[in-house]
């Protein structure tokens, strides 16, 4: 991959504009050896015939064999190096439930726990307690504990015993232990500085949880907290920044919402359907260069292993495909972040079919949008750190290196 | 590729099993321009099958253009970088012979060779002197040399006139010269210590030179020796640290049961056939959950030249095919480590067919195990050193990376 400060280096601003859609684990198996996958299954002529005027390839997210999340995958598509810039776990928890951090902050995944009198925890997820009495212990905690010292508690409740802690203020490292013990049976842990810039940290979130403690208790099972992937934000340069890009981003997802924040990215707000994204990409296209287009339910579905609801996305998805090329967008990529087969209920990591349609591009035999054909594609098997600098060559935004 | 420490972050041990068959050198060229390869020619039926339920691929052992030894070229498949990796000669040498090498020990190729009265070397190979006396005289020298100070001596005849010398003990660097002047008409040169650490080895072995030339010197041609390659084995973490594998090996020459044991597998003792190495599969087969088959008569015969006898040992390992897919491994794996073309008469760059076959991998076009047919395949060309990564992520021992 060309390092970030060469890309950087060659930028040429112009008008011209970019769409990237992500069809989130789009990539798949077929369910018996001589099936088809759930993209080679879907009817969806408008993206094989988008494919037959494109250069086609497969990405890699990080390296063969390896199955990414959505946060390095994500993160290698925009560009950035997803083994130099890894978000930590509290992080993209915070995003995942729409929480806006700054760089300040240190985020942590809690769950609501139940410990015996002897403070051993007896159950690491409070017998997963209900939501909504998750959003009452959160509502309470919130109210009585605000602050420590010149620190900023806020704190987002999540799903069943999940919930977020953001630690705001000044001087707070992330290189520090968890106190979730990891296993029950095993008292909580104090949290410990691995360095000496993390003690306040450290001091902090171990004051949190004996204040947290103390108010828990008449609540059992929820009668503790543990914390764990007590993170910071990457620092990472943003589009904006890097490749002068006025980026915008449309994703019904908070984590995605999330991960766009992350890298400068302005979210437009959608409504839940396809469609409604499609209509926000089409009222938005003339105040942005780069957009960031969203669709969550093939990963969905496929983490469910219902092959047939992620074929009827993807034919979903194609109904819609009309809508952007009439607005002609200089480059268009469709592409995923990692595959998530039905047959494996999970992300996996088969490489991602990719399409690049473009005035400029170099066009290949690929008629069809699909794993197999875009085997044969002009690209080839590459990296998905490589799509940014040439979703930019195509745009002609970059200058050449050297006389 | 991947950092091993991010790949063992990653592991997750489950009972799947792996089958790792190479074919030594099985890759090849025609031998006029409209021609078939060694492999091509081969009627493989089993073979063909299993590719057609693959994943296919090339795999470049280090990098294009880059004709590796075995060593290296294994070191890539079982997953270690062949460049951070690398195995001296004296090492290779030691496990070429079967000798069984502990962290404290120094390797050294060694020569018999002549010298003349002023100490000039007149022949570095002693006129080639016979097996027999070659095993005569270390024989000999063991007797007289098997100790120098604190440390021991082993020495090993090999072939003609070229045998091993290991000195075992503590505090022996490898950062020092030979004492082989590469050159006849010279000096044998005295082993100088590279830096201060080394000095202890460099003095034990001009000792031990000294006092084999007193030994040898009645037995003209073979009236001195030359050591060069000195070498200790690298430091490599073991298949079982890294991935949380139980790895066996079954192969029929030392080298390969060296460098197999280097990484930490257990050698399964197999006869010398090729049917005997599959019936040692079979027998163990419950017993590990990883395997690496070696055969390597496809090299030797490509190293003679011999494109029939090549073509007739595919043949032969193709009639094995069948007891390995009964098995029925979770991840079966058909390789080599580098191409041997007869026409070429040695190892080449040429890149290494490649199939994986699992109940997880996305199928491709290929019918076929071949060079031409492979190229075709969904992996493409990549580096052996992916292999390992592919052949966990097939077996589900990988979890994913980031949330």
């Amino acid at each position: 991959m060309i390092d970030l400060d060469i890309l950087k280096s060659l930028i040429l601003k112009n008008d011209k504009k970019i769409v990237l859609v992500v069809i989130d684990g789009i990539g798949g198996l077929p369910l018996d050896i001589d099936g088809k996958t759930e993209l080679e299954t879907a009817a969806k002529p408008f993206l094989d015939e988008l494919a037959s005027r494109s250069i086609c390839g497969l990405t890699e997210a990080i390296s063969p064999g390896i199955t990414p999340g959505s946060g390095p995958a994500h993160l290698a598509l925009f560009g950035y190096d997803p083994i130099k810039y890894q978000i930590g776990r509290g992080v993209l928890e915070a995003l995942g439930i729409g929480l806006m951090l700054t760089p300040q902050d240190l985020s942590a995944r809690a769950n609501f726990a139940t410990m015996n009198e002897e403070n051993i925890i007896t159950d690491r997820r409070a017998g997963r307690i209900p939501t909504e009495k998750n959003q009452q212990l959160c509502s309470l905690l919130q109210e009585k504990i605000s602050k420590i010292d010149d620190c900023e508690i806020i704190i987002r409740h999540g799903k069943e015993h999940r919930f977020v802690v953001i630690f705001r203020g000044e001087g707070l490292s992330d290189e520090l232990t968890d106190t979730d013990p990891q296993k029950e049976g095993k008292k909580a842990s104090l949290a410990e500085a691995l360095n000496p810039k993390a003690e306040k940290a450290a001091r902090l979130i171990n004051e949190f949880v004996r204040r947290a403690n103390e108010i828990l208790s008449p609540h059992s099972p929820a009668n503790t907290i543990l914390l764990r992937g007590l993170a910071k934000c990457p620092q990472i340069p943003s589009l904006g920044e890097l490749y002068g890009l006025r980026p915008a981003a449309i994703a019904t997802y908070p984590m995605y919402k999330g991960l766009a924040r992350l890298v400068g990215m302005k979210i437009l707000e959608s409504c839940e359907t396809i469609e409604d994204e499609f209509l926000t990409l089409q009222k938005n296209f003339a105040k942005y260069d780069f957009f960031y287009l969203h669709i969550k339910k093939t990963d969905s579905f496929g983490e469910d292993g219902n092959f047939a609801e992620k074929v009827n996305v993807i034919i979903q998805v194609d109904s819609q495909i009309p809508i952007l090329t009439k607005l002609k967008p200089d480059v268009i990529v469709v592409t995923s972040d990692h595959s998530t087969p039905a047959l494996l209920k999970g992300h996996s990591w088969h490489p991602n079919p990719f399409v690049l349609c473009s005035p400029t591009c170099r066009p290949d035999d690929v008629r069809e949008f699909s794993e197999s054909a875009c085997l044969k594609g002009g690209l080839g098997r590459f990296p998905a750190v490589e799509a940014m600098p040439l979703m930019l060559a195509h745009a002609l935004k970059l200058a050449k290196l050297g006389a």
